[in-house]
């Protein structure tokens, strides 16, 4: 796999005169990629069906001439104001029952059928237009799906599309009635349209009515997507791909990655640290100008498998953005370490956004590879080094890594439908076992709740799983090699009801939970030998030895034979030292990283980072502040 | 007096072939009573007019004939969904005009006539079916009238019954004006239909508009509950009691049980604690698995008071909850500690809620007696102790406890209408009150606004008594034991105006008020001797000698014979002198208890509990954590 | 000039018996100034077009024969209830689509048509009767415009106000979408009708249309007051006056002001130090009792400048007040403080708030200078002592200040539109300045950004102008004294683009801007020297010399000749470092003052105030706490 860079570019924001001179710029920075179009359909369709497509035949071909290969996007994230006069209900409405209305972007309301149409239509304009041109070498449909809390609308469409829904999954109303408990509170329903979506309840709907609304909002997502799917591909024979966002939870992204060729992110580490990953501020403020050393890590590895080995970073961060609560520069070499850090986890490309600063609209204070005044900005200089040292780097094929880590969109929902103690959420607790693992210098590969053959890992990582299907429950049953399952594994069923058998009612593995307790998170219970039980714990009954405990003597991870059950959430020094049982029963060596190291394997390489501000020492010596060592093995 | 247990079932949730058991094992286990039906209206009247009440006659025979005794409830806390399209604009509407949809519970709004004539029929059904029932032994209506902030409604429903309620009150527009002191920003009326109500103003509303709303919304709770006793009574020679829930303050309770034979009310510690307990971080940390040491005994003097003299503890927390922000497990012990801490307060009965925890809907995440499987909950064993204990136990009859305390609904919606100072609530200033008490090992008798007659106590406290009537003034002036006022003690009139002569005008008590200031509550003025004046303090003006006062000599107590002027919120250290000076000055005896530990005498039994989770040394010896000590006096 | 004293005044809250003993009781008290009528509208027009104006010209009279001199409200900051039923859409909406209802205060909309005509008819009514009264001495327009966030409203009125003004200013949509950037995000329009207000949209609006709203917001309340003026002048030679509020920013008070002959504000500096200044709880707590020590001088200086010389305090402050979160009484001496430095800073007069304190409605807590039941309140004591020394003092001619300081409305909206970072606000940062050069001991005139003669000025300092016109750039850059400049100087253009050449692109500043970043609060970057930049720091290019530099090296201060351009928002430290170089180059004497201190010169006279509750060192010797010094120089 040859690895390659690239940049995403408006020429609809500049002067046509200069699309030549900013396509040699980038050819000459190395850049390979450019991605257009997904913000122009008020240029590309400027009245309702007057389609005004010259400028972008001559951009596609300016780019193309220039040597670049063109991404083009759908541009549907941002409808014209046209749009609205035609479909006057097609905006989402927020969950206080507003319509989010036009003047920035994403205003529309996915279960909208007449603007899904619309959608298709200006896809299919394109697609038929640009399908076979030799310089479109990638589709992008729409924009950062989900992004602005888009995924959850609470319109009239959104009602009737539920309802349709919930008739297509339950067919009978009293079965309905039955799965959710509606007798509780007499909240039986004698038909479908009697049916609301679950905001602006008295107190909490009914968690398996919110856990529906969660799953059936989701597949409207998927189905967006794919309608786009459909009008592409009997045009063009260029992958399809999507730019998902950093913790961006709503829908399921494996679901509509399985349309899709390719997987692209969004990666703004800096931006990201201040506004979701739900760091303490001594944390935000260690890695204030370089982001968190495992967020981006994180998604590199989930979209790796959303796009079944395929995956991008669409746009990636090049200085100071616009958007987070406070916006600093990124340390000097960042850009580069992120560069290498995204190739390390088996990137395809790199595209860095933007081309040039817009000097207008919301985004003229995110910084890009040009300055507003064309003058070349302080990241470019990063670029400019990392093609040089691509030009001599060798292609690599990622592999399989030893441990695997699932990620399941549905417990997210069900863990935030119900989380029982309020700080409590599914992503925070896949997230940090996913850091532990890092900070044992482990290369992860994250897996859907779909993948069922775990025969090349040495263990299975399956925290927080609280609703799973029978054939993944078999399958981690059956799984040969390690496997930590917990806390609330199969805690719920698909219709978000506690089983009989209680939970986790695993083959081989005899732990019932008896009872679980919600924390405060300023009262951990410490365990014996160090570490603490933080916001949450089971209390378990069944005769399996316990590994870890708390002074009090309640255990809070069991394990029998190669089957590990946690029944608490840990701190970082719990989680350490799971992990360390759990390399131990594995065959794995645990290699203790140094604070703010991070080392991954690829292929034939092995990468050190080093995210601190500091030169730290580590086994491959010291590493420089911000920087990257790279090493093959 | 017999103290007997219960707890609270659903049929209508289970299979009707297990409530046989059920019910063999509620006897088993030394239960008294069964609650049913409170929230069955969907299975009464699956469909507008078509009663279903067959299961409900085989579910009172079965629990019946096995020997328990019912408590059955009207359902109409949860009106099924078709009654929403009998009554489009039934709904409470939020102070934000939102309305407050269904599919949870209390989807209704109180001023509603449709839905009240709607309560009055389906109560009236049951009362006609089961009024001569031998099994149906209690009647409850509702369900916590006022949970989830269902008192207030901003709906045109409100609106209307408003304008009606202001024009019975105040007969002419003028004489509205003229009270209400609307000259003051033009805000004058022309007609009773000219006003809104007090929401969504641009600044806030004339505070004798929104105390005039919080009268008028407390009398429509107290109409609707009216109307289902009215509905029983001819049927029924069974006593009938409403559920109360803690801290519900926005309806007068008194008034409410004025009209039903006894006043329940539902318990839940841990979950008080973190919710609305009003606590600290560290005290919260320092009872997290106990629950507050004087919350649950406030209200059980409270609803005492409210049931005059019969009351029980309708729903006993027995584990984690599901509701709180963070749900922990009691202690081992505590469920026995709570049970036995109501019957020290006069309880007749305590039930446990629920039976079986339910594996669907809102509350699956709630503790019962059993387990959603239907195995023993940890309660069960403390709920068998009880039983031994209680078949052991003397016949009590609770007396008159030597202190008076008064609290009053109006003060509380007055305080809460003009702070003054942003975290000034009366709740909190009358239960910082009662905590001190209960520090100096005080039996307290809970009395409200209408007690007229103190002579049997030796003290009465009556603090911030912000709006009181003439007669209860009287009866203060007039009182010959000690009588404890202030701050703010007839600060305003029924109209909510200040009055004149300034406050607090009492007879033989030579106070004026000439000044008030509200404090930051980062800025405690230190009293000489010990102690702080919190948030609050008042300037007077008269001759009576000072008993506290600051370190800059500002009075913030004074004392003219056997009547006490507390010019000042305290903090605890403050309280605790000023509880020492009034025992001195009201032939009481001050025992200080032990951080933790609480007395209460009930007829002939003396109780003491160790609210904390180390044992502690007391003058009966040492105390067990989480322990009770019974003893004969 | 003559320094005098008043008070407000409400006859139509008292019986009108009264209304002598209070004239006299005033004139006794040494008042000169009695303002009356501003909420009145009610009693003047009970019902649609019939006046009642009999009390009011009896009042005016029994005030005016008394000795006192009138100042006349209009009343429309308080329409009737019935004006709503006439224009049923006046109310204001706010930002999330809900009216403000009627109920309290200021209750419509700038933009409504309908009622802008009802105040002209009403203000003329008041013109017409009583422009030539012989006791009517002044006028006051509305009352306190903005205060409650009344100046941005969201309603149709609005919008279609909003259309109408942008086609005035950019004639053509194309010229809107082009100076906008629409074509970012596709938000072209293709009409004025098709543009929204900037609320509710999904993200953030474009910048520049959040701007565009903001200045037209602030021209609506410029042409309602405009209307007023307009119907007052042909009847009335008297002057004509508005009382602005303390922060208060949404709208340009120099505009309003242009109309006006007399600038005066309401004065509320313990209120404010709680709910407006933006301080620390630590400075909360240390000036609690006395406010803030510069933000009511800040607000003198600013006024001055809004009234051209001639500004009053309306309303002054005698008492705790009761909107603030806390609201304490003022130390003893600091009504007298507070109107020393009113005059100090050049006031005509100062009027203090209010006569009789209320015993109704929203303000009954709102002390006056007498007590509800009309006894003195404490403040009376000082107004005698104001009295007495008034009498002594000479006749002073303010004059002009050594140090200007621009304060530019449309900056601070520009701020707040893209602030970059969360904390960030023009007024902070240019209080912060203001604040740094009374501790140097300087007195200080605010001058609009119309201002361009700085010939009088040893300094001009321009902290923050985001965006300035091409006349003032001008003027700054040719002022013959020393100025400062800087951050995000010129950083947008008037339609809020960023502008090239870079900012800030002054002449014989060889400064770029060639990058920024906003910090983390709690991130400070030391300063070598001592101070720290704090929240925000931008990236220079060219050669002119560091006066001011981080640890890390970075320039956040740098001089050429007597350009000085701030790179960077400075702490305290920092600011005072950045002065002394200042007025080094300025030949100006840096006075370091003690803490809580602050002197000020008015023409002949120096004076030197303790904000503190100590005594205090100074060069004048010993100041008690709370005190004034007053000398002739
Ligand atoms: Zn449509
Ligand atoms: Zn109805
Ligand atoms: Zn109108």
């Amino acid at each position: 796999m040859k690895r390659t860079l690239g940049t995403c570019y408006y020429p609809e924001h500049w002067p046509e005169e200069t699309w030549q001179d900013d396509a040699r710029r980038m050819v000459a920075a190395g850049l390979t990629w450019v991605r257009i179009g997904e913000f122009a359909w008020s240029r590309l369709e400027p009245n309702p069906g007057e389609m005004t497509l010259g400028w972008m035949d001559r951009a596609i071909e300016t780019l193309g001439q220039a040597g670049l290969k063109v991404v083009l996007g759908t541009p549907t994230a941002t409808p014209p104001r046209w749009m609205l006069d035609r479909h006057t209900d097609m905006l989402a409405i927020d969950a206080q029952g507003n319509p989010r209305k036009f003047g920035s972007r994403r205003h529309y309301c996915f279960s909208h059928a007449g603007y899904l149409e619309e959608s298709r239509r200006i896809t299919r304009l394109l697609a038929e237009r640009y399908g076979a041109s030799p310089y479109v070498a990638a589709w992008q449909t729409d924009n950062e799906y989900g992004c602005h809390d888009t995924t959850l609308s609470y319109s009239a469409a959104a009602r009737t599309g539920f309802r349709t829904w919930l008739r297509s999954q339950y067919a009978d109303i009293d079965a309905l009635n039955s799965a959710w408990g509606n007798v509780f509170w007499s909240m039986e329903y004698r038909s479908f349209d009697d049916i609301d979506l679950p905001n602006m309840t008295v107190t909490e709907a009914n968690p398996s009515h919110t856990m529906a609304f969660r799953r059936y909002s989701s597949d409207m997502v998927v189905r967006f997507n794919q309608a786009q799917v459909e009008e592409i591909r009997p045009h063009s024979s260029a992958p399809i791909s999507h730019n998902y966002m950093g913790r961006i939870t709503d829908f399921d992204h494996f679901e509509v990655g399985k349309d899709l060729e390719i997987a692209t992110w969004d990666s703004y580490p800096l931006g990201f640290l201040e506004d979701r990953v739900g760091a303490t501020p001594e944390h935000q403020r260690m890695y204030a100008q370089q982001g968190d050393p495992d967020f981006q890590a994180f998604h590199h590895d989930l979209y790796r498998a959303v796009g079944r080995g395929r995956w991008w970073v669409m746009e990636q961060q090049p200085g100071p953005v616009n958007w987070a609560p406070y916006n600093p520069a990124p340390l000097p070499g960042m850009v580069r370490l992120w560069t290498w850090e995204a190739f390390a986890h088996g990137a395809e490309a790199v595209c860095y956004f933007r081309w040039r600063q817009a000097p207008f609209a919301q985004e003229q204070m995110h910084a890009g590879l040009l300055r507003p005044d064309g003058q070349d900005a302080p990241a470019m200089q990063e670029v400019a080094e990392m093609t040089r040292e691509l030009a001599d780097a060798p292609e690599v094929q990622p592999g399989t890594a030893p441990v695997a880590l699932i990620f399941d969109y549905a417990s997210e929902w069900a863990w935030s439908t119900q989380p029982h103690g309020a700080h409590l959420n599914y992503f925070g607790i896949v997230f940090d076992v996913y850091r532990a693992l890092r900070r044992a210098g482990l290369s992860v590969d994250i897996l859907p709740p779909t993948a069922l053959d775990f025969s090349e890992y040495k263990v299975v990582l399956a925290p927080g799983l609280m609703t799973l299907g029978s054939e993944l429950k078999a399958a981690l049953e059956n799984a040969p090699c390690t496997v930590l399952l917990g806390p609330r594994t199969n805690a719920r069923t698909h219709d978000f009801r506690i089983p009989t058998p209680l939970p986790p009612d695993f083959a081989d593995l005899d732990v019932t939970v008896s009872r679980v307790e919600s924390l405060r998170p300023d009262m951990p219970r410490p365990l014996v030998g160090g570490g603490a039980v933080t916001g949450y714990i089971e209390e378990l009954e069944g005769e399996v030895p316990t590994i870890l405990h708390t002074q009090l003597g309640q255990p809070c991870a069991v394990a029998q034979g190669n089957r590990i059950y946690c029944s608490a959430i840990l701190d970082d020094t719990g989680l350490d030292r799971l992990m360390i049982a759990l390399c131990a029963r594995s065959d794995l060596s645990y290699r203790a990283m140094p604070v703010g190291v991070r080392t991954r394997r690829c292929g034939s390489e092995e990468f050190w980072f080093n995210h601190t501000d500091k030169p730290v020492e580590t086994d491959m010596g010291t590493l420089p502040p911000a920087s990257v060592l790279r090493r093959t093995i």
